[in-house]
């Protein structure tokens, strides 16, 4: 019996959540449900993509993921069982797939619905049970035909030269720390001892943090985090607010020659 | 062993939740218990009364509820153990249950307290325990004395005619979506072909949508939705605020001769 | 097997909550994880500590308790487990401790870690995996090194004496409950039936109540709650809101002569 978690943009309020957790209990009371958030923004994929990337490999391979945000653009009402990276994936055919991890899925399915409408409320009547059956250990196969198309949207990634690297922020977490999809590996080839000018906002800075109580209360701090990408933070203080930057904010590395 | 369900206003940031889970745990580790929501409005036992309708029966029947919201109002300091359509439930006699169910309670009982004070966190001290031995099968009977004349509220219905159902809103979801009280078979017994116009705010419209992705994005969408109520919102957007729309308000349809 | 109880500022919305939950499921999945808040303010270890100094000793001795919240000014990166009054607590070695218990601990390890540096997110990468060995009856003194000179920052006491009691208010709650340090002990040893006039905000009053259903709506009641201290509030009201007071607001009892 392997875990399910619990990504949706459903909030707190509703009986939303619980409908859906009542449906996967119905079928096996058993099984064990861990809630990743429920206050993603309505209809966020690049915010969903971000938490669901960052957290689904620390779970035991053969998880299975519910996924319950949509895109409200998204055009048919294809539903999907995914393996990817050894962890399986319920959810809508809305592209999110290629956001989460850059290799293929090992295998996808389309889901069998029982009838050609999908009624309005799919995440319970589809993905439910889906995932249900998975952590039950039902074959990916069985639930479905197989689907190669599925849509994949790609993350965006910074554009580094010799002279510089040049990404953007993309997530803000709760605490207002300003996470860039610049990587640490790049800078480290990039950087090899040259000086270098950061850049975001109308900040300069000439220096990466180890943690950031390396500066001082209401300071300033860089650092590679835990999933080895750049963030900017304010030593307790909240940097989205106090630097004026949010998602999508460029930030630029310029190396000296 | 039966599974707990925990609806409640005591919001995220106290003690008070964890207070009642830990009680539980004491009396039985093994015990499982499923979050509907502790962001109830505070005392607002329409919101409480309408997320636990709509997802009571969807946990296997023999689950346990327990409902920690009161009403400010309520005069004295009986708390119940009721059996309503297969389901068992605790909280309070302050009307809740004729919301939740148009059935007949089974069962009654008013719950044995140890002393005749009832302490100030009656939820944790009276109901938890009561739950936690329903989930362990204890029978309702074991747990006080029968009692008939638990109180009722009723739930607004709309008016229908041959002409006209006169509705209202009666929850604002976590998208801004307005649910209304004018179920599905109604329409369906006085449409029977007519064309007809339905009214809410200063918009009026002349169709109900199969699904909210039948209209474009900011456009407006009416649907019945998946517990067969009339529903209104604006695709990507929070139909509440755009159109100025809240709890109660008038939701009229008229139908052409 | 022990339950592991888990208190954090992380917030809901980013991946930090699930990727400690995460750690501790993929060393053993049947493990139980009760969330006590993860709603804490940033860095504020006295809501924090009186969210759990009022709610550990309701879970069954040896449960694990795991502190997420930090504050901004702790020196240096050391992580503790401790056993105080036959609970388990994992966390920093920032004072908190002594918040939550007057007792001495019976036990303190600094627990190993596996470089000089801890990285940046040690709450998933140190007290998850010590919390995990606890829980799984792991003794304390295989988690690392005895350490006895932990912080233990001290509760503020009121001060009495035959003629007043003068406190503050030391957490404000969900519904804007204003709980204060003051005892019913002490108010019990000095009142004796003597006449007293408790003054807060501009108000002055002259009992305390039984029950806050004691009063009308929209009244002000003072009442000794579920852990033995004053709160004040108003029925069906938010009376930090109404009365303007907030932490640390203080709150004066004099007796007559």
């Amino acid at each position: 019996m392997a875990l399910i978690t619990f990504l949706s943009d459903f909030g707190s309020t509703d009986h939303y959540v619980a409908a859906i957790k009542a449906k996967i209990l119905s079928i096996d009371a058993s099984l064990k449900i861990v809630d990743i958030s429920h206050d993603i923004e309505p209809c966020n994929l690049a915010q969903a993509s971000f938490v669901l990337k960052n957290v689904f490999r620390d779970f035991p391979p053969g998880s299975v993921h519910l996924m319950g945000v949509n895109s409200s653009n998204t055009p048919a009402d294809i539903f999907l069982a995914l393996k990817i990276e050894e962890h399986y994936f319920v959810g809508n055919d809305n592209g999110f797939w290629g956001l989460i991890s850059e290799e293929d899925a090992n295998e996808v399915v389309k889901l069998k619905t029982e009838s050609d409408s999908v009624g309005s409320f799919p995440a319970r009547d589809i993905l439910a049970p889906a995932a249900a059956q998975l952590a039950n250990n039902t074959p990916l196969n069985k639930l479905g035909e197989p689907f190669q198309d599925y849509q994949r949207m790609l993350s965006r990634k910074p554009k580094a030269t010799k002279q510089q690297i040049s990404g953007h922020i993309i997530h803000v977490d709760h605490f207002g720390n300003l996470i860039t999809n610049i990587p640490e590996s790049d800078f480290n080839i990039l950087s090899k001892g040259k000086k270098y000018n950061l850049k975001f906002g109308r900040e300069n800075m000439n220096r990466i943090h180890g943690s950031y109580k390396a500066v001082d209360n209401g300071d300033c701090f860089i650092l590679f985090n835990s999933i080895g990408l750049l963030e900017i933070g304010i030593n307790n203080g909240n940097a989205s607010q106090l630097l004026g930057l949010d998602f999508d904010s460029p930030v630029i590395i310029s190396f000296e020659d």
